[in-house]
């Protein structure tokens, strides 16, 4: 082994141990917290959103720091503008704590209970799951979302944020820290592990028995990084390659006013459509394709799809449109026989998260519901929908598109988990 | 590279993919299971138990392959007593595939739904996961078992069996699969994948995206195995290092019957107790440890613990005793000065299966219950209650020791995920 290597293998054991001292340093902090009702909790709340507002001026300028950084490095514009802080999005940063300083407490809730038969009393209750670890990228607002999701819901958190943002997350963590022992609830509720860099995520993404639950949230290259590498349970979150079935018979009117709500209203979020299907007996299409056309998204039409709208200018779709997600005010599109056909698509390039028809067909709907194996299935209305303020869930902590303990939009109650309390008088088992 | 390296490399790819087309499959019989309503999958039930039933001595004559090829490789007699297939078995299992055939089915159960204030209605309903793997151990019944409850809750399952028990499974697969021909459902909703050995194993933890779910049911370690090494998603169950913690003024005679049945109604499951921690000021613990001398129980005591029964035999209790699951007519017994340190023993050595505690002091027991982390907390009764069916929740699945998706006994919802679905009239999002 070379110098360099034993020296590389030398740091990475001692970020290990520091991470998982930290991670211990986390648990006992969610020890106390487990003992904090929710007036304690939203008490916290309400003192990290006051010491982010108290401390705008210098947040604002470590967050130049990142920004000059950024650019004497070359990033590109949309990666510099995910990383500006401004007062806008400080306001939107205390607006959402203040708001789940108003939702009710997830901890302490009873899943279901009863008297058994010989007389013991047992009951499920949401608990904490304990310390929580998430890896993002560089929007700084995610370390104050998360940090309050996790608050709320019992839990202590390890952060890793995006080095992009190194300073800015420092600077927010250390006012989140402040306002947590202003209210007598201890600091290490909330960690950075951002000065280990990436050995401190692969640390965290180790670290089974010290970390309940990581939560990447970013881009499919570090979704996929976490979920193939993590030892530790993850939850999946994010990529949506969603579909809309425009069946043979679908109202034109609601077609032309979905496809562009759930295209242009927001084009760079997971729940916005990718790809169009076409039923080939659809009236309807060529004017849905004009309406989107006048609405700005550029169409990526197989030759079927293209030969419907010969007057507007359509790029050739291949195998990379019906298997990317744009994230713009772009949509592959596609013209299939039948019903038959679009689910076979959708099944072939489907990410499971959302997909939708539009129809008047009952028995259509009927079977799109029953076949489509994705998190959010929808019948004439817009994709946007998947979305846990939208579904009525109240903070939405992401979106699930994995089969396990969460799926679709996860709200508070996503972060705990249960305990069974079972309660006797002397009961031995027969 | 050698010769002999790049073969090996080569088979691997070669059962990787060949797992990949099983799981392909299986995924495919999925979607017509989908389409079966209770009825026809209790048929189904129905028809493997009658199936079993009717072959038993096929069985028992492929069994007695296994046994055979056992004895000439020395394997142990309690391992060969998990191997055999006796008619007290088979009974067994025909009783419990007609006892899952009588229960509700978990698909489709709305787990909420509302109309929200937009007029859009939504509904979250259980839908079955599509394809599970199993890994397991040389118990033959496992096969019959995890056929009968995925079948039931809607998925297709990958098995793989121990070798010791090749052809007893082998035998019982064939059997189900012809039952599921039988009432007009695809044979491929069981598959052995028992032919490519432990590369089978490995090649279904890294399916990505063709398995749901892997749920090992085994030993410390093949369940280590699989949780370090999956990247598919996999629910950790079993092992419980569970304790009682017998309170200062606990009821000597309850003390007695509960410490009795906790530790010897079946001491080779995982509820049954394994550590007895003793308050000080106990005036029962004598009693208590004789009793359990009476039962025929070892006890492995720390010096304080053995001073309370000089006149009983006992052997020094260490580390060891602290940590591993004796599964046997053995317990650790410790003396601790309070609660404190009863909760920091527990959160030391704890599996977080389940643990108890003997009191009659309700602020103990809040105390107990209140910082406990574990899947299970017991009051005034024995360990021996943490079990799906004593619980009320009908077939068990497993006991899960995490905090993911299901903790503690685990029912048929919980081989289920949930699917939203969400029907509007034109709705657009503002």
């Amino acid at each position: 082994m070379s110098i360099d290597a034993a020296r590389t293998e030398n740091q990475i054991t001692d970020v290990t141990s520091s991470v998982n001292q930290l991670a211990d340093r986390a648990r006992r902090a969610s020890r106390v917290l487990k003992r904090a009702n929710r007036d304690w909790k939203d008490r916290a709340l309400l003192a990290m959103a006051a010491g982010i507002d108290a401390n705008r001026s210098k947040i604002f300028q470590e967050n130049k720091k990142d920004l000059e950084a950024g650019r004497a490095n070359g990033t590109s514009t949309a990666m510099l503008d995910r990383l500006k802080l401004d007062d806008q999005r400080i306001d939107g940063l205390i607006a959402a704590l203040n708001e789940l300083a108003g939702l009710p407490d997830p901890v302490g809730r009873v899943v279901r209970g009863e008297t058994l038969p010989n007389g013991l009393r047992m009951r499920q209750v949401n608990v904490p799951m304990g310390v929580i670890g998430t890896i993002y990228e560089a929007r700084p607002n995610v370390t104050v979302d998360i940090a309050g999701l996790s608050l709320k819901s019992g839990n202590a958190v390890l952060l890793r944020g995006g080095s992009a943002a190194l300073n800015s997350n420092l600077a927010l963590v250390s006012i989140i820290r402040d306002a947590l022992e202003s209210v007598s609830l201890p600091r290490d509720l909330v960690i950075s592990i951002d000065e280990f860099g990436r050995e401190g995520a692969d640390a965290m993404m180790g670290a089974r028995g010290k970390i309940d639950v990581l939560i990447p949230r970013g881009g499919r290259e570090l979704i996929q990084r976490v979920v193939t590498t993590a030892k530790v349970p993850v939850i999946e979150t994010g990529e949506g390659n969603v579909h809309i079935f425009l069946d043979a018979d679908a109202n034109e009117q609601m077609a032309i006013d979905i496809l562009t709500n759930a295209k242009t209203q927001r084009p760079s979020v997971c729940n916005t459509v990718e790809t169009l299907l076409i039923h080939k007996d659809s009236k309807v299409a060529a004017s849905v394709l004009k309406a989107l056309s006048a609405a700005g998204v550029t169409l990526h039409a197989d030759e079927r799809a293209a030969a419907l709208v010969p007057e507007l200018q359509t790029l050739a779709a291949g195998e990379d449109d019906w298997r990317n997600e744009y994230l713009d005010l772009d949509i592959a599109v596609k013209v299939v026989e039948d019903m038959d056909e679009a689910l076979e698509h959708i099944r072939k390039y489907s990410t499971g998260h959302t997909e939708a028809i539009l129809t008047s067909s009952l028995a259509s709907s009927e079977q799109f519901i029953a076949e489509i194996d994705s998190a959010a299935v929808i019948v004439n209305a817009s994709t946007r929908f998947t979305d846990g303020g939208q579904l009525g869930l109240g903070a939405e902590v992401g979106i699930s598109t994995q089969k396990m303990h969460a799926r679709g939009p996860m709200g508070l109650a996503e972060l705990t988990t249960t305990k069974w309390i079972v309660q006797g008088d002397g009961h031995v088992r027969k």
